[in-house]
């Protein structure tokens, strides 16, 4: 078999097309691909199968795929689903490198669907060849002219090529995105919709088009992900070639949820997690369509800001300050000119206000060269990464548009590193012709804010791997004796895995627990040991603030008696004898098995923090500490670590240390790993470590 | 003088109108206007004051005001700043009723603008004459071709007459939204800029604007409030009226508020007190421009959903789920169509997804009597409050937007008590078509359903003012021995206010502290109490956990040697005893003096919650039990008042009581209260009641 990444090419990048099942009428799914085609001048070779005629729409007609003078690079089924797998066969035959399957009424539909698609599937397998689909619109390639599908959106107008990319698993999804990108004057590269997905997923296609020099952004939509592995891969390529990918992924909320699992194949898997990840790997998850286009917009020249300081212009001081709030929302800095500069600019318009946002009044409007200057000297002095200048519809007049665009191009020039940005309410071509001198455009101020932030946040997501020095060194293995753990066994294999428990003793239930508690020091803590005691305090297993030999045995005891009245089936290993460990900031950590990507490492704060708020993070295993450190920030209750109420710093350092060797132990042992619970995980002032008091480690049944 | 309310007729819906400064030159600021007045056939007279023509623009000029054959209702003023006071003057002679000053240059000059602007504030109070500006850009009434504004957005069009009145601050604002409102198709009753704000400001604007039959929304916009009561009064009448108020209140961040200082006269006030008040009374605060205009479009109509029940309806599931996504946002109830009303839609269309979304697939499209029959069932079977179908490009093209249109007629008739939506993207004048037949048409699905949530989420605020039965008590006025009190003293004086605290003694430093705590009954706390000593853990002031009376007298014995040391200049009334209360919720209460809106009562839960999360709401003064049960409900940690961990629900009803209380007496005494903190306030199991084991009453200064 080809290598995975490249056999997408004759797909994607065909050189020939076998279109089965094409039709003379334009309207018809089998018509309207080779009507596109035409039109668009698609290069390459083009091979309507269609038995009943000699040719279609002015091309030579074959009466099958075997006959075909050569073999196709890619062959586009428009034939009914009951004739699918027929058709397929032909091509496996012919040995055509990759098929699109449009038809519909497969896995979609109930079991009988299903099982035809898990033939096409096993087809695809079996011959090497690959296939989009079924239930899917298809492909297209504006550059090349090959427009391998039927979408309605093009009925009207193709699409200009340029560097965005589509990827959606809903070609209904992907149709709506491309035909609002084309609205905005965006121009696309490559356009995939996956629909049920028996072969390529948009994992797959995610991963080749990361791949292709002339697409700088990804508009991606999904319901779920099939190949957590090349999803992975595709999304560190991207960020390592600085490649952003704007994803709109459903199925946020419950019903979302559930109306993916009866709308789609692919696995959901927790939105938390997806969440996670996007954050994780720097993708930027749209929550509105109209949001994911401004960020891919935004995106496009494949420019981003050094850094994520906005410089605001006004021409009225409401607008600015709208702005000024929506940079606070968007993470941005608008910090105020230097004090100088302000001089500077008040000598030059006494009424204004050159603070930031700088508010040249409607003055400004009526003395261009005037304008062209100050906003020069805000730029020079300013030292903004970003400059968003707010015209509203001053520039919807075309004369007006001339001599504003000329003034802004005189006062930008020469600031090619900044991004340069404005607000207008304009016709497209007025729109347009600014753009074309480098800006990027906006009608809305909160959306132009949003993109620059998204703009700002790609930039420090791309250089934190350019700056990632650490690797990661793989985990032990676990050695299996049983399936199940006591606390004991659990905290033994996490020790051999780097995971530092305080020093505690296993007494057995006739061994003496008083002398053993003296090696400890105390006060001490008895806790009950036995695989299958989960929750240990709810029967009594727990003793704390045992303070000489004597307390200790009598605890002893008194667990013993409890645990053999209530448990009496339980196997009994004895009683963990620990150090009474307090203070620090109560945490929690642990790793769940997520169906779609595997083991992930959870962490949040203690008590009422994760009982009420549910104020806890993921990350995919494994990661590093700098990862780690990424993690901890982000709980909302992060301050708690920093030390509250005359509290001390918390060890962070460690407790980033623990969670990245965590990560990596559950990444080696995806595999046997149901879950892992570490609660709580006390983390003590800073250079006292982390105090972990509990562990709970179960594995996979399956 | 005139009622005050009465008393803005004459300036927005005058019967004559002078134009003093009128020009023959339309781009003028004194020429626009009277252009505007001429081509949009403005019935009522017309006075140009021109003392340099004969005529201007074909009307009849005058030398001055004073020689005007009738006194106008409103005088507009286009002269530059300098000549204003005289010009206003010369107007005021004349009884004119009200006058719009356009030039800028006053106080957001500086001093000396500042000066002439307290000075044309005068001549309006003294003369009765109401004033709009200045700095603004006047005001107009679609209905009587009132334009008494020389904003350029008029220059291409006028705008329709209808049901969304836009009220602003800032003319720049008002202009670029009522651009598109115009854009968007819809109709505008009146339009109100305010500018400097030396007289009218936005909250009696809205106050009038509110009393008008033919307004159902209000766009407003500022970056602060002038006058609190007219203000509240303004929201109150919108609320009783079922008039639906979309905000865009500037400067949430510390950059924007910091520019809002700088921009406007009006004191900004905090921010979080802002978002308060407008929850307080319904008040939809839009984020964006975007929104604050797809919410008033939606409430155009003034036709509000009876609940909150959305049915979806798609022909691809991708946009269904993501529908889902954004309902669970907007806090709507996407639940699914009953069992039997599934099958029936099932047996319709075999392949499709009946739950809700209701995803009838792409097949619904070819046989649109089936959509119209399945739509209809849909309906008839759901109850759905909302209808949300749909569309994407599909009825872009003129003929198919017809059949479609038609069909969905058809399945919606007779559900006119539903909000009947419906996306699309297609041209304007589809989407009124669309619209002219009820329904609501959004571009976005994510804007649509926000907006939805926006109509649900007035419906509710406009129910509970009817529901409302409680009538606020006043409270008793404060007494005043000194300006700052003990504890204790703080107290005895809220205690008369109705507030319970629990029993305790003061024990004066000669007298037997023992004797005192057995009566209470141990164990108790004793407190230092001194008018000094605000803080009084700090210097030793409190022991907590005494047992009997030798520990008490003990204890006493201590704290007072410990004050004397630490704090030889306090006053010191005594000590507190009081019993030792644990257990229950540990939560805060208080009052602040908000500079616009006067005391806010302020609630939070304690400890780290108030520290690290900042989980505290406020309510402007007074308010009921009902008010107070909404305001405890938005602490983000209220799930801890239900009761976690196996905790008894807490007495939520015993805090409400309280806080409404303490709102009635920092409204009867918001003259001379500073702050009150109630801290902590111990929230006891269900029947209860409420602990409040400390309080800090500070009066104001001035």
């Amino acid at each position: 078999m080809l290598h995975r990444n490249s056999s997408l090419s004759p797909l994607l990048a065909p050189r020939s097309i076998a279109l089965i099942g094409a039709s003379e009428n334009v309207a018809r799914i089998g018509g309207r691909p080779l009507r596109y085609l035409r039109e668009a001048g698609f290069k390459g070779a083009v091979y309507p199968v269609n038995p009943n005629r000699e040719t279609v729409q002015g091309f030579k007609s074959y009466a099958s795929v075997g006959v075909l003078p050569e073999t196709p690079d890619v062959a586009i089924l428009a034939v009914p689903s009951s004739g699918t797998i027929q058709a397929l066969r032909e091509c496996a035959e012919r040995h055509v490198k990759a098929a699109i399957i449009f038809s519909a009424g497969f896995a979609e539909t109930g079991d009988e669907g299903r099982a035809m698609q898990d033939e096409i599937a096993g087809i695809a397998r079996e011959s090497g060849m690959r296939v989009l689909g079924p239930n899917c619109l298809g492909v297209f390639n504006a550059a090349t002219g090959y427009y391998g599908t039927f979408s309605a959106i093009l009925d009207t107008e193709f699409v200009k090529p340029g560097p965005v990319a589509i990827i959606s698993q809903s070609g209904a999804y992907g149709s709506h995105i491309a035909h609002l990108a084309r609205q905005r004057g965006l121009g696309i590269s490559h356009w995939i919709t996956t629909g049920n997905e028996c072969d390529i997923d948009v994992a797959e296609a995610l991963q080749w088009v990361v791949g292709q020099p002339d697409t700088n952004v990804v508009i991606a939509y999904a319901e779920g992900i099939r190949n957590r592995d090349v999803f992975l891969e595709a999304l560190d390529t991207a960020r390592a070639k600085e490649k952003a990918i704007v994803f709109m992924k459903v199925g946020r909320s419950e019903v979302g949820a559930h109306a993916v699992s009866s709308h789609t194949a692919a696995l959901a898997g927790s939105d938390a997690v997806f969440d996670a990840v996007f954050r994780q790997y720097g993708v930027y998850r749209a929550r509105t369509t109209a949001e994911q286009l401004d960020v891919a917009y935004a995106c496009s020249r494949g420019i981003y800001p050094a850094g994520d300081r906005l410089g605001i212009f006004t021409l009225s001081g409401g607008f600015g300050i709208q702005m000024a709030d929506d940079a606070a929302l968007a993470g941005l800095d608008v910090s105020p000119m230097p004090d100088a500069a302000q001089e500077e600019l008040k000598a030059m318009l006494p009424y204004a206000s050159p603070r930031n946002p700088v508010d040249a009044t409607a003055q400004a409007l009526t003395d261009l060269p005037l304008m062209t200057s100050y906003i020069r000297a805000m730029l020079e002095k300013g030292g903004y990464d970003m400059f968003a200048g707010i015209f509203g519809s001053g520039p919807a007049s075309p004369t007006f548009a001339v001599s504003l665009r000329q003034a802004l191009e005189g006062a930008t020039a020469g600031q090619g590193g900044r991004i340069l940005s404005l607000t207008m309410s304009a016709s497209s071509e007025i729109v347009r012709s600014y753009e074309e001198k480098g800006f990027l455009v906006f009608e809305d101020g909160s959306a132009l804010v949003n993109a620059l932030g998204a703009l700002a946040h790609f930039r420090k997501s791309f250089d934190a791997v350019k700056r990632a020095t650490e690797t990661l060194e793989e985990a032990p293995r676990l050695s299996l004796d049983g399936d199940t753990f006591s606390e004991y066994g659990a905290k033994s294999v996490l020790a051999k895995a780097g995971i530092a428990f305080p020093r505690e003793a296993l007494v057995r239930p006739d061994e003496d627990a008083g002398a053993a508690a003296a090696t400890i020091g105390f006060p001490v803590v008895l806790k009950i040991s036995s695989p299958d005691i989960a929750h240990k305090t709810e029967i009594g297993g727990v003793i704390v603030g045992v303070k000489d030999e004597d307390e200790a045995r009598h605890a002893a005891r008194t667990i013993l008696d409890r645990v053999r009245e209530k448990r009496p089936d339980a196997l009994i290993e004895g009683l963990i004898v620990s150090p009474m460990i307090t203070g620090g900031v109560e945490t929690i950590a642990g790793v769940v098995r997520d169906p779609v990507f595997g083991p992930m490492v959870m962490f949040g704060l203690g008590g009422v923090f994760v009982e009420v708020l549910k104020d806890v993070t993921f990350r995919v295993a494994p990661f590093d500490r700098t990862e780690a450190h990424r993690m901890i920030r982000e709980i909302r209750g992060f301050a708690m670590l920093e030390g509250v109420r005359g509290a001390p710093p918390a060890d962070i350092d460690a407790l980033a240390e623990m969670l990245s060797t965590l990560s990596r132990f559950a990444a080696a042992n995806a595999d046997m790993i149901e879950s892992i619970d570490l609660n709580p995980v006390l983390v003590l002032p800073e250079g006292k470590g982390v105090a972990l008091l509990d562990a709970l480690l179960v594995l996979r049944k399956d």
